[in-house]
């Protein structure tokens, strides 16, 4: 469903043409640096290594540098990282440490470059000529179809464009289930806007996307800002700021919002030999607009929702597990069912299910006690199980029973539809 | 919306391992017979050069044949096709032809296979170790999630996985706009059902799915089967047959209806030393599922759709074009026009607008004549156009005007919403 008439959606498409990606930055910038162990030849995110290399083995090669070099606040892992980030001091580090995989000392290679995108060829040879990269992310997609969408749909600025999709990087190390994948679901939305009104927008999409995570229960308390220091920006960026979820293993972002500028569409008219500007009929001005980008993760999203919608409770001595999903979030929507495998109930059961079918994902059950029925609904996060009853055939009423409050209310048969239809808005 | 309560929805990774492609027989078997011009190093897919080829070169080269070879109702294409796939005479006929870039004869390299399959790496290092596989066809990664599916889901066979998402091959030769692609969406359906029963489930699933593109207004005598001969049919399928619809460059394959057999299971059984049998817990037996396949390319869908829908019409002089896409495909399924810009209308349709927005994708419009918004909104394929008038500020009614007929009905404004739901269903 479409919330706000000032954004279309975009499915672009996921294998791209080289120069794309040169004009994003991506071949020169998106480049995780990668040592080799000599000996044994395994490969090593150099920022990785923290993790992989023992307490003891960081603190004795730590030993030969010098105590006053940091302050007395940093801690090992700080230490060690600062100097491997060091291109001065990373080497004599290299050379003390061990591999983690075999154990030989001081037989890393220099520290390289490693992009992360995918690469493949585009038909029949395997040459340099015909590489095209598997999208890191689904943003430049929308910024090449920018003038594509603002000529074909009406839209003046500010407007933006939304696109879910898969993206794809070359991670070394995954982790963290849904967390850091190498294939995974974005969704974006960049907001086009005139030069000088960036700021505010900047301010709006801030507080509205992490209000649309509460508005579906994420706990308010385990989300928060991380504003990128000015320093730490990226070559992008203006202000940036991430939306992070307090996951069981750490905070995590699951959302960046970012002031990009005029700096795509600039690139990709450099790039490309073809304007970027938008002409603006009130004003009889052009210009580049600047990009207001908020770009979800939807997997790490998913995953956050599914963590933080996960409780017990104790229910007359026995354990409830609930998923407590928004019902707009909720696979199932509605279970249904007849409280006994007889008396024209299933026959009832059966025709409601095929009602509410068209307009909501519903389950029929009719195994086991009600009880143990409700339970497996719990389970599954559905927000409403409605029971065909001896009343129901009297009076067509059926009881809907929430998932929350286990409350129940009765409700006719024929309002059933209207009463999900406002709940599930 | 989920209209069948035995059909799950799947989304399984686009990059798959390359195992899976060995079970499925693409590493092998989905190859494109390939030559080179030795002399200017262009390369072409044999079974295209019919195409390349001038007819007079065709008929120089083909003179050299026994004219007696052939039976006379064989057209000269025919007979360059059977000649070229036969390796016994492929290489004569390839010497006698010219390149159709440079000119040359004689030049070109014997047929080699070349695989349709994109392929990158996975990790760091390019070696063949590490080469992972883009999915050709979404079906796979059904399969592979067969047993993933069934114990998870609560499905007791016959049950179907369906998917809608991305694949890729490395065509040489795209074409005719979305019909041939690199880079496109399929919807695929996969029935598992016990051996025996696939006959019938077979034969039920062509009926579904030949009228599910009837129900969505799709021209009926533009669409047939063509059932595969049974010596052409593909090494995995017992049945087969395309739907076929008759695109403006002729007819051509939207869906594909395979009757699989145990083929896929029973080969990931094979490659993975892992058992794909079923255990059913009725009659206690174990099997491996047969499998009918419905194969849908939703990019082809939609540009048949789209063909299909488009006409146009003479309306007192004027051309009227319109996209008839029935209500469930329109992009935008209304729009709602002030009469006038003032005396209250824009509010109350603005209000409209945002009470159905939840709901339903609808368009606000109020520049230039009436009968110029419903123009615009009859070439985008909207079904319904309310407007709001004098009336409307009277007794809270609207007009709504249907696309196709050009009838106007008077509604009252509190029961749009469900007017619409019911035209939607």
């Amino acid at each position: 469903m479409t919330y706000r008439e000032d954004v279309e959606g975009l499915d672009a498409s996921i294998l791209m043409h080289a120069r794309v990606w040169e004009a994003s930055g991506h071949v020169e910038n998106f480049t995780d640096p990668m040592i080799d162990c000599k000996q044994c030849k395994a490969r090593f995110r150099l920022d990785t290594l923290t993790e992989l290399v023992s307490e003891k083995n960081k603190e004795k090669a730590l030993k030969e540098f010098d105590a006053n070099f940091f302050s007395q606040e940093c801690s090992l892992d700080e230490k060690f990282t600062a100097i491997l980030e060091d291109t001065s001091s990373s080497e004599k580090l290299l050379g003390l440490l061990g591999c983690p995989q075999c154990g030989n000392k001081g037989t890393f290679t220099q520290p390289r470059k490693f992009n992360l995108m995918f690469k493949t060829f585009l038909g029949p040879v395997d040459d340099s000529a015909n590489v095209i990269y598997l999208r890191p992310e689904t943003a430049q997609g929308i910024f090449v179809n920018f003038l594509n969408v603002a000529n074909s749909s009406r839209q003046k600025l500010p407007f933006g464009i939304a696109q879910i999709g898969k993206a794809f990087r070359n991670e070394i190390n995954t982790k963290n289930f849904l967390f850091r994948t190498r294939e995974f679901e974005q969704m974006e939305m960049q907001y086009f806007c005139k030069p000088g009104t960036d700021t505010q927008f900047y301010e709006e999409w801030k507080d509205r996307r992490i209000d649309w995570f509460k508005s579906l229960g994420m706990t308010a308390s385990k989300l928060r800002f991380h504003d990128h220091p000015k320093d730490k920006l990226a070559h992008y960026a203006k202000n940036a700021t991430d939306i992070e979820y307090e996951f069981p293993f750490g905070w995590g972002e699951i959302e960046g919002i970012h002031n990009r500028t005029d700096f795509d569409l600039s690139r990709h008219q450099e790039y490309s030999g073809k304007s970027q500007q938008y002409f603006d009929d009130e004003t009889k001005e052009k210009y580049i607009p600047f990009i207001i980008e908020t770009s979800a993760g939807a997997s790490r999203s998913f995953m956050a929702f599914l963590i933080d919608s996960y409780y017990e409770e104790d229910v007359k001595g026995e354990v409830r597990g609930v998923l407590r999903f928004h019902p707009k979030l909720a696979p199932i929507k509605a279970a249904i069912f007849p409280l006994v495998n007889k008396d024209g109930m299933p026959e009832v059961a059966r025709k409601i299910e095929n009602d509410l079918r068209p307009y909501l994902r519903i389950f029929y059950d009719d195994k086991g006690a009600v009880g143990r029925r409700y339970r497996r609904m719990d389970e599954a996060g559905t927000p409403f199980c409605i029971t065909v009853d001896t009343q129901t055939l009297q009076d067509e009423t059926v009881t809907v029973r929430d998932r929350d409050s286990m409350e129940q209310v009765r409700i006719s048969i024929g309002s059933l539809l209207n009463y999900f239809l406002e709940k599930l808005r």
